[in-house]
């Protein structure tokens, strides 16, 4: 195995974090100081200020801001309950606790911050997110949803109860799980040179029995249908600390197409963010035109699968050629493939036939 | 750590789901030999045929069945379909190679074996379990969906490549995926005294968190939601082979009550199983007793909750006292919680008060 060392970035990242919780409230305590109503500036995301950046390859937001003062009385209301939130935020990083959108709203009560329901916490999590410049990761707010990672890679924990703890990836056959230990943990040492992310459990399970993680020196992430942010973040790491490239296999129709987009490119909600993007990222399969080339056993397209191609079309993120191509194509075939119709030509042929023809191509992008 | 053997239990099961499928093929050599037309005789899944056992405190199957003869031109598809599938089982079985619904389907056409649509593939299966008597996931054909576990306890894969490997379950904080390698690993060794089945995996790792495995000597399993039947068939098996008792916890809503109902008693469409089902589980809650109990913050039932509850209320597995007053509690109080909304009392009390509580309940029954 190489070494590949990315030690106490992610210890970094924590200690970042917790620097930027601090600032909020130090903030609103100098304006105290100065007699003066503590206000929190933020970056609007009104649809008018979210904008796709062609060299980023994402939605970023534009330069209109909002302002939450606590001397407006119509604000006193977010003003509080983003200032309880970053509270709340910090106290979990410092005691290393994590917790999840739902926690958060039920949390608030046990401090009397009002909610009216758990989509304005979820709002004021994203304002957070805004306000600090960080993904909720970064400060343990976690999503219920994981999926699984694979492959010859060591970790090593830095949760409380593991900090030093070490696990080879490859140690559980069914994928080690996504949470938050994972998506914190060092990258101790790998001798791979990609990750595949897969679209679905079966055919991430068939990748592990094959042995692709050998074969191909690749680490398996399997993103269970679109990816739970926690995973996009991972996979950005990946991509980030090790260098390494990042395929993506999934469904042939436009939601699976969307998948494979959206952890290269991110979505309009995450458009304060950088978290969670790999623009490197490239689209390996299924693609409408695999459907007529391996001759795919293929379903009719929906009317709502058509719907959906059509929107794509109009989607600044899908302007490269390549992915334009396949839209008209899918509009073309009218049918749709899923990755498992491969087993039309026995349980393997996916991974020792069309598996090495699309790494082929990826190395010469 | 106490030692609790059952080596060797997983790898018998996989032998005599051998012995069965190969019996499929022999009984139609057998009838070819003899100059009679092959036929199935399988119990009928007919609404009709499905009643409630009450010793078994599950569905089972009457005593009615139906025929698929090769004598009949209108059998010859499902004679010829089920005669596949056994054979595909049986393939997987001998190549220790795992598939899904979904594959199955697909892997179809490579033998030109006609299915309408995935429901069509999914029915068979359904009539192979009833055929050999066994689950489905004793012929490797697992779901999509994973859940996980985290616990004290040593298992050891079956799955090729890994024979004889040992894996901690404590070795990854986000807990272990529940796919066919778990499923078919063979329990070493444990100190636990109980298993937890949660339906959320929020409060799983909160569970972690605060060393719930530990302090009470419990092995944590996430259902995600309605357990994957691979999940059903570990917990029936940590409490078939260990000896562990089994507590629920999920929801204070007619729908979590029907997780712990399906862990406990199965599921109608499971009738023609015993692998699904453990009796002996313990609901501890939430319960509908407990929003007012601990005055938990609450949300109104809608009206198809309502609905659900008189559903439920008519179901022969609700007869027991307990489960009955539970329901009519929900109807009474007409108000549903959240496991998560005990963070109103801080993240650590659903631990540090609730569930001590509950397990010594538990305890006395």
């Amino acid at each position: 195995m190489s070494k590949r060392k990315s030690m106490s970035i992610a210890k970094a990242r924590k200690e970042d974090t917790e620097r930027l919780l601090r600032q909020v409230g130090e903030m609103v305590y100098e304006d105290l100081d100065n007699g003066k109503f503590p206000t929190f500036t933020l970056s609007s995301r009104s649809v008018k200020n979210i904008v796709y950046d062609r060299e980023l390859q994402q939605f970023v937001l534009g330069s209109a801001t909002v302002r939450r003062s606590s001397a407006n009385i119509k604000h006193i209301r977010p003003f509080t309950q983003l200032l309880w939130l970053a509270y709340f935020a910090k106290k979990l990083v410092d005691e290393k606790r994590t917790s999840t959108l739902r926690d958060v709203y039920y949390s608030a009560q046990a401090f009397n911050i009002e909610f009216v329901d758990q989509a304005e916490s979820d709002e004021l999590i994203t304002d957070l997110e805004v306000l600090i410049k960080r993904a909720r990761e970064d400060f343990n707010i976690y999503p219920e949803e994981r999926s699984a990672i694979f492959g010859n890679m060591i970790i090593e924990y830095t949760v409380p109860g593991y900090e030093g703890k070490r696990l080879d990836l490859s140690s559980h056959p069914d994928g080690v799980m996504i949470g938050p230990a994972l998506t914190t943990a060092e990258f101790v040492e790998t001798d791979a040179e990609i990750v595949l992310a897969i679209e679905k459990g079966g055919l991430f399970t068939r990748f592990v029995e094959e042995r692709v993680h050998d074969r191909f020196k690749a680490i398996l992430v399997n993103t269970a249908g679109q990816p739970p942010r926690s995973t996009r973040y991972l996979l950005r790491r990946l991509n980030q600390e090790l260098n390494l490239p990042i395929g993506i296999l999934c469904d042939a129709d436009p939601w699976g197409a969307h998948i494979a987009m959206v952890i290269k490119s991110g979505s309009a909600n995450a458009a304060h963010l950088r978290e969670l993007t790999t623009p490197s990222a490239v689209w390996l399969g299924v693609w409408a035109s695999d459907i007529i080339k391996y001759k795919l056993p293929s379903d009719k397209l929906t009317e709502i699968d058509i719907k959906r191609v059509y929107e794509l079309k109009q989607d600044p993120r899908y302007t490269e050629k390549m992915w334009h191509d396949e839209l008209d194509t899918f509009l073309k075939i009218k049918r749709k493939s899923e990755q498992e119709a491969f087993s039309r030509y026995g349980l393997s042929y996916i991974v020792d036939k069309y598996l090495p023809e699309k790494l082929e191509l990826m190395k010469s992008i």
